[in-house]
């Protein structure tokens, strides 16, 4: 493979960052139309270096196996031609997207000749650490040349060849464009990982992609904010109002459609007034799927189970177990969201809409669910064409985060000379704030 | 002054805070109107108790002259009769504000019977903290009750007999209502704050209203998202293609209005093809309004000034000192900017509708104004009718925040039963993501 850029530089990530910063300056300056133009440039270039990059995959993986790294990260690692050509669609996809920037927020009067307009505007300079997927690297950059903002990826190791490989082609797509091909970089060691999460007067944003601890050592060791999320502790309540066909569809849906993903229940809550009659139903549905099942001691009485401990409530089992407790009222069952949740996805299975409207009013989650699974819980899902994370912060953007999660504001003043004095004081002249 | 209700408590801080939040989740479910209504009482409460709290008003300031606290600070101590019917006022003015929860921003049918709203709801608890001004109880207490939040208030030592008395008629008045009076709270001691910072499982924002070195000490000191803003390095640059008489005028009112402002500018770029016709009128000006001049080489070869130095241009002043430089073009101007300001608001003064399109494009800042003034950085010459504080942060809530920084929004999911097996896989039905 020949290269007309260094992917990766010796250069220090200060300077990297710096002239980073610099081009997507420039970068957010551009129209919708030049930055889908660019996409379309990157999506060209991956298809003219198809060859190259999967050879490179080829080899990462079979350096992947030399080293015996376990089969689910392999899977993750391979790139064939179906996933390429798939993420290479997914580009034009991206392309498509309603733009995020330059979306006007306020448009305002202050005052004759005096005018407030509040427009969407990129972040600045993106910083995302991954690990084996090397199709990360496309979809994160198309999201980042969309939304106007530069990119520092971090990739994983075992995925360094893919990585460079992908990132050489997406700059020659760039380099057909008026766009700096170093808007995009690529860090390969972990060190700089660590410098990079340093580096807050030139990152805006860390977008952690990985497991519950390694975003949680993301989450504590730097000042950037962090889109993203620790845990996933869901938790679905069966009330005594329930339709138990639904209920124990939804439960069965929530813990197994996919029992990794963050949006998986790990807990049923059940009334008692439903609950024998309920879990002798789930009981069967959840074992046909092979889920293990620990119960409170009430639990207990009804299913011949193992004991739940306190440790269970605060447990993401991202695997095929569930813990039921029993509670007595919907306020025990919001009170045991409320302390145990990680504000997540919540849902309640009832007919009974008013418990619904007060679950959903009182559970404090991005998500709050009525008679359907929280599987449901997902971006792509929610409409959104594309996913950035899932943050379970409570300041927005909350929840499945789509492009909007990459964007800010800025408030333009546009005036004739106007100056405060003449609005202060006793003779102050009023403001006229007439939204345009 | 009787009090039915204990102001300050020996209670664990936590179980303070515990207690809050769970008043708090309550309060987040009543009606615009109950919460207004509210407000009203609190109002009426207030009146009421006037008497009282002019006299713990006058006990600390009484205490302050003893104490010989600075004049600035006794200013702001000071709570006359005329300053308490204003604030009380202001709270009806709150009342009347439009209500920032509630409001459907996503409205959108996934499939036939799943519906996605995203709507806004109150963040749940906020930290204040604040100094010597006792009205700011009166108003922060007014917002957070509008925007349904719990509160934890940290007044001033100096001013803890006003304080006292506020919140307790604060919660005299919510007791005439179906909201806990414990929702507000206040804090008296120094520790108290530390412990404050670390309750970030109770507690959603930090606002912290004081210096600059107390907003940063906040901020490198808690887990809990902090609104606000330590530095405000704003400038103005004037364009070769300026107005020389706006120019001049922008350049007094966004030093002079209000020099303590953190919207006041600290420094001056000046182009160079300009500069001479510019500073010499200029200069004149300053120096009448008593304004200290400091300049780079090629200024003091205009005029004759003491020099500026490298730490001059990363200085907030707050005070009648300004620092000038020229420079050679525009993308000078917008690199120091982006380099030696805290994003906070930055003009420019031309008439080259060009020049400033590009100016406010690149310059990365919350506020980015075309002639006219900085000072109009604010939240109530904005039209929010309300400020809870200026955040330089990149991530929204931005610039001048009403009580938009003050609320979130969730995601509710309605069904009928619906779960993800069935819009997945090879057979997967498809959403059909109408919005409603």
């Amino acid at each position: 493979m020949t290269s007309v850029f260094a992917t990766t530089t010796a250069a220090p990530l200060t300077e990297i960052a710096q002239h980073v910063r610099h081009s997507a300056r420039y970068l957010a300056t551009l129209s919708t139309e030049t930055r889908n133009q660019a996409l379309e440039a990157i999506a060209q270039a991956l298809e003219a270096a198809s060859v190259e990059i999967l050879a490179a995959n080829q080899a990462d993986c079979q350096a992947a196996i030399a080293a015996q790294l376990p089969a689910a990260l392999m899977a993750r690692l391979k790139l064939d031609e179906t996933k390429l050509q798939a993420a290479i669609a997914g580009i034009r996809d991206v392309a498509r997207l309603p733009d995020p920037v330059g979306a006007v927020q306020i448009h305002r009067e202050l005052d004759q000749g005096l005018v407030l307009t509040r427009l969407t505007c990129p972040l600045g300079v993106l910083g995302v650490i991954f690990e084996a997927r090397p199709d990360a690297v496309m979809q994160i950059s198309s999201l980042a040349i969309k939304s106007g903002n530069g990119l520092i990826l971090k990739g994983g190791q075992e995925a360094v060849r893919s990585c460079e490989a992908l990132v050489n082609a997406i700059r020659q797509g760039l380099a057909q464009t008026n766009i700096d091909p170093a808007v995009v970089q690529l860090l390969t060691t972990r060190e700089e990982t660590l410098a990079l999460l340093q580096l807050d007067q030139y990152v805006d944003l860390i977008i952690p992609r990985g497991s519950n601890s390694f975003v949680r050592f993301v989450q504590d060791n730097t000042r950037i904010p962090v889109l993203g999320h620790a845990d996933g502790i869901c938790h679905l309540y069966v009330d005594e109002a329930a339709d138990v066909q639904k209920a124990v569809a939804i439960a069965v849906d929530s813990k197994t459609q996919y029992p990794a993903a963050c949006n998986a229940i790990e807990t049923l809550l059940v009334h008692q007034a439903i609950a024998s009659e309920f879990l002798l139903e789930a009981v069967v549905a959840l074992q046909l799927r092979n889920v293990e099942l620990r119960g409170d001691d009430r639990t207990r009485e009804i299913l011949n189970i193992a004991a739940a401990t306190e440790a269970d409530w605060s447990t993401e089992y991202t695997d095929l177990i569930l813990a039921i407790k029993i509670v007595d009222h919907l306020d025990e069952a919001i009170e045991h969201i409320n302390t145990y949740g990680s504000r997540h996805t919540e849902a309640i299975a009832t007919e009974n809409t008013q418990t619904a409207a007060t679950f959903m009013a009182q559970v404090d989650a991005a998500g709050v669910f009525h008679n359907c699974s929280t599987r449901f819980a997902d971006g792509f899902r929610y409409g959104f064409g594309a996913e950035v994370g899932i943050s379970t912060q409570k300041m927005p953007p909350r929840g499945p985060v789509g492009l909007e999660g990459l964007i800010t504001y800025k408030y333009q003043l546009v005036g004739k000379g106007q100056i405060v004095a003449t609005y202060s004081g006793a003779k102050a002249k009023p403001f006229t704030h007439q939204d345009l």
